[in-house]
C-alpha cells in the first residue's frame, strides 16, 4: 500500500535579495524592501512529503522520529537563526528567495532520504507566500 | 528550474444560491439556508498556485507584488465587499456557488498572467468548504 | 474552584452600514465600501467564555452539550445565512457593526445562562477583526 | 465543468501502536511513546476531495450537506471518541497508525460515493503530521 | 517594567470522563460519548502566560529556554502519550475533565515558578474548546 | 456603550540579541542562537487592542481604516523590511527582545491614540511565543 505522509518543521532566519550584477537603483526597484542592506527576515515554515510504500508490519511508511532528525540536521542546523546571505555558502551566488530555499531544502533532503521515496517540499515565507518543489505540472 | 509558488487573497461577499427555472419550494428543498432570499455572506479566502520556470537572475518564479496586483484588479476590486448576484453580472445566469466562483477567478487570472505559467485556484467559502480549479484528476 | 472555559461557534451572515439619517455622500464617506446597498457578508466566529465554579462531581464548569445548545437556539438560530439588516430586526434601529453584533450575542446569552456565571463574549468578523465584550478595561 | 471540492471534519479517538508478534522490547523500539499500553489519543482532522463535473443546474459538484452525512455515518460515528484498537474491529491485525486509519477511512467512502468522482483523504493525526491517500505519486 | 509572555506547548493524553459514585446510566446520561469505557484521546495544546518584571541587561521577562524546560519536565513528560486516568494518579479521584487538567498544570508550573512571576494556563481540549485558570473574574 | 477591538498587523525583520557590556562568551551563553552576529528574522504578527465607547451613529468604537492607518504609519513603516539593531535608533541601548518591541510599540500608539481609548498589544514573535503590554496583572 502506498501513500504520502507530511511533516512540518521550522526555522527563523534573515536574508536580503540582492544581484552583485546589478546597479544598486536596479536592484532597490527590482527587490523593493526585500532589497535592505541591512537584512530583514522571516519564520519559514516547512512542509515535507513522502510518498512510498506503507510497512505492513508497523503501518508507517517512513518513522516521523527519523524524518524529525534528518529534517533537523539538513535543514534547522543549517538555517535555524542564520542569515542566509552570510552564513550559508549556498546562497553566495544565488539569492536566497523562497523559491531557491525550496529547491535547495528539497535537495538537500533528496541526498539523505532512500530513493524509494518520492520527495515534495513545500516553504512558506510568510503565511500569504509559499513554493511547492518539485512544481505541480 | 521550475517550481509552484502560492499567494493568499481573501474578499468578503455576499451572495444567495437559487435557480429561476426552479419553484420556490424546490429552490428551498436543494439550497436550503443558502436560498434565503435576502442573501447571507462568507470571508472568501483565495490561494493562487501558478508554476513556472524561476528567474536566475532574481530567483523569482513571478514578481509577487505584481501578482498582487493583478489579484487586486481581476478578484479584490470585482468581489470584495459586493453582493455576488445583484452587483457581478456573471453571476446573472449561473449561481455563485464556490465552484462556480472559484472556475470564475480561475479564467478571469488565465486571461492576465502569461501562458507559460501553468495556473491552480482554491477558494475557501469557509473554513470548512473549499474549492479547486482545475481539477485534481 | 473557579475557573473559565471557552467555546467556539459561527454563522455566516451578510450586512449593511447605514445611518438612515445620513446623506448617502456621508453614508459612503464613513462607511466606505460597507455601505453597499446590496449587502456583503462575513464568516463570523463566535467565542464564548464562561467564568464560574467546577462542580466537584463532574469535573465541569458548564456542560458543553448544553452551552453548544443555548449558542444554537439563541445565536445561529437567529443569525446563521441571514440578513442581519432585513432579517433581523433587532438592527433595524442600529447599525449591525461587529461591535453592535458583539454586545447583543452578549444580552441573548446573558438572558440564558444563570446569574452566576459571568460572561465574555468575542466576535471575530474577519481573521484579522475582532470584538470583546464587556470591555477589557 | 470539472472541478475538486474539500469538506474537513473532525473526531477525537484513542490508540496504541503494537505488533503482536514482536516482543516488548521490540514494540517500546519500534513506537517509543506511542506503544504505551495504556493508549494516548488525538484529535483528529479530515479532509476529503471529491473531483467530478459540476451540475449546471445547481453549481454544485456534489451536496455538501449529504457528504457531511456520509462522513458522519461512515467516519464520526465509527470513530468519534472511541478507542480505535478495541472499539474498532478494523484494527484488530493491522496498526491504527494514522496512515492506516487513512486508507481505511478512504475504502469508507468509497464505498459510499458515486464512482464517476474521484476521492482523496487527508488525515491529520496532529497539526504537524499528516497521511494523503491516494498517493501523490 | 512589567509584561506577560506568552509560551505554546502540546501533549496527546487519551482520557475518560467517569464518577464511580454514579450507576453506568447516569454516568452516561451526563458524560456521553466521554464515557466509553475503553478511553478516547486529544491533541492538547497549551498557552502558559508569565507577568512580571523585564530584566533591562536580557529584554527578556524570563528564559524561554529555561521556561521550555520546565513545561517539559512538568507536563509534556507527565501527560504526553498517556492515559490520564490510568497512568497519572492525580486523576484517580477527580475527572481528567479538561478543567481539572488545566488547574492541575497551574499547580505543577507554580510550584516550579518564582512566586514573583503571576502564571495564567490556557488548555485547549480541541480546536473549539479551551480552559483558562485562574478564572478571568 | 463600551466594548473592546482589536486587529492585526503584520511585518518582517531580523535582529539580534546582544549586551554590549557583556563579553562573547557571556552573551552566547544567555541568548544561545539568538545572539549570532549576523542577524536572523521573525515574521512578528501584531495585536492592537482599543476600548472605550462606540459610537451611536457608526456603531463603531473607532474607524477601523484610521487605526490601519496609524498602524502602518507608527510600526509597519518602521519596522518592516527592516534590521531592528541596526536600522531602528530606539534599539541602540535596549535589545529588540520580543518584550521591549512590544513595549515600543505600545508607546507608538499610545502616542498617537486619543487618551479616552485604552490600548492593550500583543506581539507575536513566533506562532509559539508572544507578549503582552501593559501586563495582565
Amino acid at each position: 500500500m502506498r501513500a504520502t505522509i507530511c511533516r512540518w518543521a521550522h526555522f527563523n532566519a534573515a536574508h536580503r535579495l540582492h544581484n552583485d550584477n546589478w546597479s544598486d537603483e536596479k536592484n532597490k526597484a527590482v527587490f523593493g524592501k526585500c532589497n535592505n542592506p541591512n537584512y530583514h527576515g522571516h519564520n519559514y515554515e516547512l512542509e515535507v512529503y513522502l510518498t512510498g510504500e506503507i510497512d505492513p508490519e508497523t503501518g508507517y511508511l517512513f518513522d516521523l522520529g527519523e524524518l524529525k532528525q534528518i529534517i533537523v540536521e539538513e535543514v534547522e542546523d543549517r538555517y535555524d537563526h542564520k542569515n542566509l546571505n552570510l552564513d550559508c555558502p549556498e546562497y553566495k551566488d544565488i539569492n536566497p528567495s523562497a523559491e531557491n530555499i525550496c529547491i535547495k531544502i528539497y535537495e538537500l533532503l533528496r541526498n539523505r532520504i532512500d530513493a524509494r521515496y518520492d520527495i515534495k517540499v513545500r516553504l512558506w515565507e510568510t503565511s500569504r507566500n509559499s513554493v511547492i518543489y518539485p512544481p505541480e505540472s
